[in-house]
């Protein structure tokens, strides 16, 4: 048997493999809910590859930002384009250690996952994504089984992204999928300043 | 001490403790190299939402697909919105187990690779991405040496994002930062169908 030929063969077996994982595949009939977590990167930034995605197909799409503030980042000039498609609120005054002041820092987390809900349950979105809402829940701004209630709420059609290192085991368990973004540690590479256009 | 207070100090702490990252971190003076890898979900997706950061940041930007063929994904369909600031290239005839092809798989992963050489030396771009090419180097398809030696080659400005399972210990070695993306098991919750909007 030549190397082609071999090739051919496992690559026929793969065929036969990933035809029968997609044809065994359901389609749960309504939106999904994912969990991107980790102390790595590629958290909100695999969230707005996913927003284009549904906006190459045409899809609505609601972003509700927790944490970051006042930072001018590449993604909210960039999505700005579409404001047809996309509604995008970022709530709070940015990160907590600015703040310094925890009620203020409820009042705006509670503030924004109420916009959440009114989104999810608008019955208006192909896709929400609530964006760094796992330190809210981390700091416990909000309560993970009120969070988890309006998960349940919304709309039929509306998957719903939530992202942020120390997702809550609850969430972890309610959602359909949970990607864990490591930081694969680079002792000499480290300390490297955030880049515009990479980073925010 | 009130709650308050309690919580006022530990985040002038965490403030303290981020100040002194951010004013400790060195700006490189050139592009990063970046490797999205793992077996989750969000190593493409990630690239495509620093994509839309670059964009927004009116920076140019190059992709090279070395994997996804015919298939007509969400992404594809909103990037080719912005022909001006965005080369997308898409190369190969989709999965190498639908090609079942092993000599044509290595000329089409060799041509697009010469053709992100070509990106990455012309000084045009800020960002380039190479997606899937660790499936691509997986199969040998492409040398790791030469790839390696290509990233050296590129443009001083050019920052690169090489996505894709299995990323080789000889690129995450060379690379400034590497992430992984984990998939968290959920044995009830698996086989369901690729959706629309969130997976392509």
């Amino acid at each position: 048997m030549t190397d082609n030929d071999n090739h051919k063969k496992q690559m026929k077996a793969l065929q036969t493999e990933q035809n029968k994982k997609i044809s065994e595949a359901q389609d749960p009939g309504r939106g999904l809910i994912l969990v991107h977590t980790g102390d790595g990167k590629g958290k909100s930034s695999s969230a707005f590859g996913v927003i284009a995605r549904a906006l190459g197909w045409g899809h609505k799409v609601g972003v509700v930002q927790f944490i970051k503030g006042k930072w001018v980042t590449g993604e909210r000039q960039f999505f700005a384009k579409f404001p047809d498609q996309l509604d995008w609120h970022t709530m709070g005054d940015g990160f907590t250690w600015n703040t310094q002041d925890k009620e203020r820092d409820i009042e705006a987390a509670q503030a924004a996952f109420a916009r959440a809900i009114e989104m999810m349950q608008s019955d208006k979105y192909e896709l929400i994504v609530l964006d760094e809402i796992n330190i809210a829940l981390r700091y416990e701004y909000l309560n993970i089984e009120n969070v988890i209630d309006g998960l349940k709420s919304r709309s039929n059609k509306t998957s719903v992204i939530l992202t942020g290192r120390d997702a809550k085991p609850d969430l972890c368990e309610y959602a359909d999928l949970v990607s864990e973004m490591r930081e694969i540690k680079h002792p000499f590479k480290a300390g490297i300043k955030a880049q515009r256009g990479i980073d925010f």
